[in-house]
């Protein structure tokens, strides 16, 4: 029986704000990617989102991000590959305390917002923060989008890898993610985001943006979690992947 | 042979902004209580604390701290219990992810300034603080001042304890120490201080400020690293120890 | 005709995250205190806050709190005089310049959350947050809480002063506000909170918790901004003046 | 009799960390540049440097950094133009709070760090700042580097500005600084950095590195306040231009 996961960025509330629907959203989950502290996600957020998320099995990942909490995390910093490999060990470590209270282990790592798209396309950085990961705990996964230079990088440093599609963005026929400028980047219709993650586990390709197919293949699938569609298409996704006798579950 | 642990508080750096002599100050030392970025000391700071430290042979000790970078997490925030024991549980899990990668233990917990002084007269500060340690790891010792309502809590939550004393501040008759505000409470001539320490180690007692001896009894004493005359307390201090056949090592 | 002010705290959103229903509720009021960046508020925030209040023709204020984003402000904070001065100041001065940018000015200060507590009881914090108010401008009013140590502070200081009350809060028969933890302190009814204003404006009393009358003068009313009753509070207090005769408008 | 500012970065404390040498420092220059709270500097720092600067009849200038403590606003962030526009215009007011308290007035802007660099080569970033001065007070002047971006920008903008000059640094034949990779490209000797402020304003020209000599037009000189050698290099700018028979003062 082929199995994915399907994972979401969460646990991004900060002190009196909340941000997306957490409690919505994790039944339909097999993994989530918890907010740190440093873009969003404070100490006591970070606890109650690793109860919400042991109550409905989900496994937990630290999402850590740039120290640019009104920015949250999504402006581009020219850290050093030092300061990347630092602020990512300290917001594992946090959030890995939070665990271990519980008796649970860290699942995965899975970088927000520039800090992930600054390994998509610099390579210091990219390793910095798979060196992190890797020395952190050599078994534990670095979630990542694969045939990028954040991929070949951690190939390099030998840190675990998993690799992520997203059903809710288009591709081009060259593997990249479609830009958010091009017209239909952004799929927001819950049921063809659910029909591409049906291809995508079950055939290892989805049609491009720019015509043709385009071989898509991954360990998780993302689902947004901070869009007001985003339970609409969790929920599409994972109806439409169990009725496709698909298991969704998570990969360790 | 007699044997006692000496400890400071230390990384207390942050970003471009240096704070003490560390340098000077590990060598003389068996533990250290290193900042984790709540009231001083970043990542890349963190890091750098625990190579020296590792370099001197020196136990690392995580040194929590009120949310409150601009006042040095040294005035007094109104936490609740469940702030007190995340934002504990935070900061130990950060300061552990670097310690973890060297293959190193964390050594024990400290809290830092108005936390530590907020535990000695709020039970349920100190028990929520207590608890995040228990849970962070049973054997984990938390340093603290004895005969105080820290004490107590600590005692009621089962947290292994360790209790300190200060060879460089004044002691009343009734076990307390004096407050900053009384003449001569603060021992700022490095022999002095260095013949107190001695003398709690070996007889458990000193003189008193308002007269008479005072018991102290502790498996740590504290130079404070923050003052000038830090540096020349603990090498006195050090000194005068092994002078006296006192073996400076430190408790686990 | 008698006139009375309506104020809400506002601009209490930051970065990613929203707070309140300021477009809903500005329309209803004559005077805003907006989040100056401590608590709450970025840069951005403010800019567009003051741009919907002067669409809606509301007077805009300063509301600065305590340096204490993650607790929003309500917690204690032990500052000094001096922090309480220049902290005061500089949010001030930061809002200001927003309002200057639309050739408009400040037109008054009222602190926040528990800076606004801790000037109940302190009178060196109160004079402190007064003093910055008067030497930033001697004609920007402070809005405080009458018969209060705030108020005497205030009168010492020389500020100019604006008193307030609060029609969704129950007095106690010696005009202190009822705590919050004694039942009916709360007004949630927005009918009923809409009564009191008419009384509070048009007979200078209202019924007290526990028994009889209290005076309340006040030159303005405070409605709650983020509770999810505020609008219809604020709806119903406005429509309830209005029927009365009152005119709602600010006082300078 | 010619004339020149001399300027500095100053105020650069943060909290109980110190800084910079602002005593020594400020009775050799004419001009500071104060930090605002976002890189460095916080409200009671800010009104101490004031104090400073006023005691020595130096004029105070603000120094708006990008929101990076940690990174001391040297590190690029890629902010939008609404946010840079934010950005200065809270600090400004925030610095010109403390001054409207002492009668003085904000005597000109510099930006920090990485904004200073990223207004170099990214026009709208550099319109953005510019028009925040210009909105904030038509005559408040801009410092800048001429013959760059950012003086295109401001001319567009329409802001009053103020040319900067360094002697500590070499300029290639082109007229642009030298980077700090090339060697020679920082001048750490006070005599030379001297004579060369002296040859800046008495003839308008340096010797570049790369052969030749540039032209160096500017109304103010900077001197780096944050090296060891800062006022050593300050003292001997200072007595050669006084020496020269050139009047050191502010321009405004």
């Amino acid at each position: 029986m082929p199995s994915i996961d399907l994972n979401a960025d969460a646990g991004e509330s900060f002190g009196p704000w909340k941000m997306g629907s957490d409690e919505e959203l994790f039944p339909l989950l097999s993994s989530v990617n918890l907010a740190t502290g440093f873009h969003a996600g404070d100490p006591l957020t970070m606890r109650r989102s690793i109860a919400l998320a042991r109550k409905h099995g989900v496994a937990v990942g630290a999402h850590p991000g740039f120290p640019d909490l009104v920015g949250f995390g999504r402006r581009d910093l020219a850290v050093t590959p030092e300061q990347a490999y630092a602020d990512t060990l300290y917001q594992i470590g946090a959030l890995a305390a939070f665990l271990k209270v519980e008796g649970a282990l860290l699942h995965h790592v899975k970088p927000h917002g520039a800090l992930y798209l600054q390994m998509l396309r610099n390579e210091a950085t990219a390793e910095a923060v798979a060196r992190a990961v890797r020395d952190y705990d050599p078994e534990l996964p670095l979630v990542l989008l694969p045939n990028t230079p954040m991929e070949a990088a951690a190939a390099r440093v030998g840190v675990r890898f998993v690799r992520e599609a997203f059903p809710d963005r288009a591709y081009l026929s060259d593997g990249r993610l479609a830009p958010r400028s091009l017209d239909g980047a952004l799929i927001r219709d819950p049921e063809r985001a659910a029909e591409r993650a049906v291809q995508m586990v079950l055939e290892g390709k989805v049609a491009a943006l720019d015509g043709g197919e385009v071989e898509v293949r991954a360990e998780t699938l993302c689902v947004h979690g901070d869009n007001p569609e985003a339970v609409a298409i969790a929920r599409a996704v994972r109806r439409a992947l169990e009725t496709a006798g698909v298991d969704v579950r998570s990969y360790r």
